[in-house]
């Protein structure tokens, strides 16, 4: 497609291939290159786009619309997202919700020097979840927002469960309490406890000769992961968990229950997502965003942004008016 | 609070005194006037705030920031929709889905002439409905979209059922299908009739002496509201009717189905709203966007929008970074 908005993707896991799957279903989008701190020669991407080593990012300025940065919040993003704003208008997916003002301070600073757009936690939560949050509560001052994830697998969970002693391998599953869900959909308010919103669902490995009871009371009282939630332990062959639980499923429910007209009226708005994978929805969230960011720099606007901050109209391929006559 | 945005109510129906309850719950607004084509003298707000003929409407131009417009798409709106946005900022729910670009085109030159913004079709459907079908297509591409009423009373439906010869009084519920409903959400992508989506459930009071058969015959067999459908007919006593039938629920659910990873991984994205009471609901979305556009105007934008157009942000009393903070 001519005029097509030219993508580059940094970091090519899972999220980086959910990208460039995402951007083959969006024609008005051309994958440039991918960027990759490994040895471009090892990375082999299913597309057949080329690859670059990191270094060779600053050459491509005049060649990429939208640098979309598919690592990790924790060690990449908060050194590349100010770094690459500077140079490139970039969306990503920065999730560690406590350092967001910090980060969004950073990036804002970069991209307004550079003149570009830094879009970031752009997801599902943050992203999509905050969305419906915002929506809702603006909507419907008076009341209260919840929200439940699950069931899905989390991968901070799995990581701190494969760091127990005498586990050879395993997954967690988050999973929403129903009954609470339901209290919340009733428009009763309640007040919940974290032990009351979620429950954990472990499957493990044990390595051989490990004691199961050991590895079970280190999960279930490891704090932060599990001590505050009722937790599940399930012992399972290695077979398994390569066929059983080799995906990524993800979602939640975001709720809000509120009333209007004194308290007379219940009026409950429920968002919720149930996701096959996880990171392919994040990285086709991160790819409708990444339409929106260019055509905000291309207006002439500068900094960080958020979703807050988006009209929903400019993450579509399609004319307003199109829109107006079709989904209006 | 100083600086509230002053807002004025055209129309006082159900709509109207949503309109009012909602600004009681929004601090940063104010309440300066209702305006109505009835004898001002002959109505009396739940607020206490002053009401005003139409021929006054001009002489409030510096007194008011955002006129909430609360009259029918039928026969208010065409015409007040563009005649109010020449002199004032607007914001109204006109929901006459196939005449809305006509409507827009009326409402944007008029807005443009005024240096106003013209809000419209402000609600939940247009409205709340329509940008989770913007979203959910942005982010899916490949997928299917289906909209779902209900549980909830039709006002159209019941206005048709009382034209009826024989029927005293009634109303209609718009139901959807659990079944389809779950064809849905399964992903199967279900090609869907509009039998196989909803069904109608009618409460008929009977004139005295009416024919039973008669009446269902032709609730049943009436083209564009009921033939289509699977309708249920049940004849209730007046006292039922008044004491079971007498408040506006509806709702229904936003789903789209997409896949990702061409075809490997399916995605759901649902939107739902269970409202105790529909104008009520109604007119708290369009105060949140009487909010919007009263930034827009004061950014100096100027023309006809709608909810595809505003970046959610706006909505929020709250601040950008305050939102970030604690909802992102």
């Amino acid at each position: 497609m001519e005029n097509a908005i030219r993508i580059g993707i940094v970091g090519y896991g899972n999220l980086g291939r959910g990208v460039e799957a995402a951007i083959a279903q969006n024609p008005d989008m051309r994958l440039v290159g991918l960027f990759t701190r490994r040895d471009p020669a090892g990375v082999k991407p299913l597309s057949g786009v080329p690859v670059y080593g990191m270094s060779e990012l600053e050459r491509f300025r005049s060649e990429v619309d939208v640098m979309i940065l598919c690592g990790g919040s924790k060690d990449d993003l908060p050194q590349q997202g100010p770094q690459l704003a500077a140079m490139f208008t970039t969306v990503d997916s920065f999730d560690n919700h406590s350092a967001i003002p910090e980060y969004f301070a950073a990036v804002d600073a970069a991209a307004k020097a550079g003149k570009t757009i830094g879009m970031l936690s752009v997801g599902w939560d943050p992203g999509m979840f905050s969305l419906n949050r915002l929506y809702a509560e603006a909507i419907l001052p008076e009341g209260a927002t919840y929200t439940f994830w699950g069931k899905g697998l989390s991968q901070g969970h799995s990581d701190a469960i494969r760091r127990v002693p005498g586990v050879k391998g395993g997954v967690q599953y988050t999973l929403p309490v129903q009954e609470a869900m339901d209290q919340v959909r009733s428009g009763s308010n309640p007040t919940l406890s974290t032990r009351e919103k979620h429950t954990r669902e472990c499957f493990v490995v044990l390595e051989e000769g490990a004691d199961a009871a050991a590895v079970k009371a280190a999960i279930v009282s490891m704090p932060a992961y599990f001590a505050d939630y009722d937790t599940t332990v399930n012992f399972i062959s290695e077979e398994e968990l390569r066929q059983n639980h080799n995906t990524m499923p993800h979602g939640g429910f975001v709720i809000r229950s509120g009333q209007t007209n004194q308290g007379a009226s219940k009026q409950v708005m429920e968002f919720s997502l149930k996701l096959d994978s996880n990171p392919e929805y994040t990285a086709s969230v991160l790819v409708a965003y990444a339409r929106a960011a260019h055509r905000l720099q291309q207006q002439g606007q500068s900094g960080a942004k958020t979703v807050f901050d988006v009209a929903p109209g400019l993450l579509s391929p399609r004319s307003a008016a199109d829109l107006r006559k079709d989904l209006l």
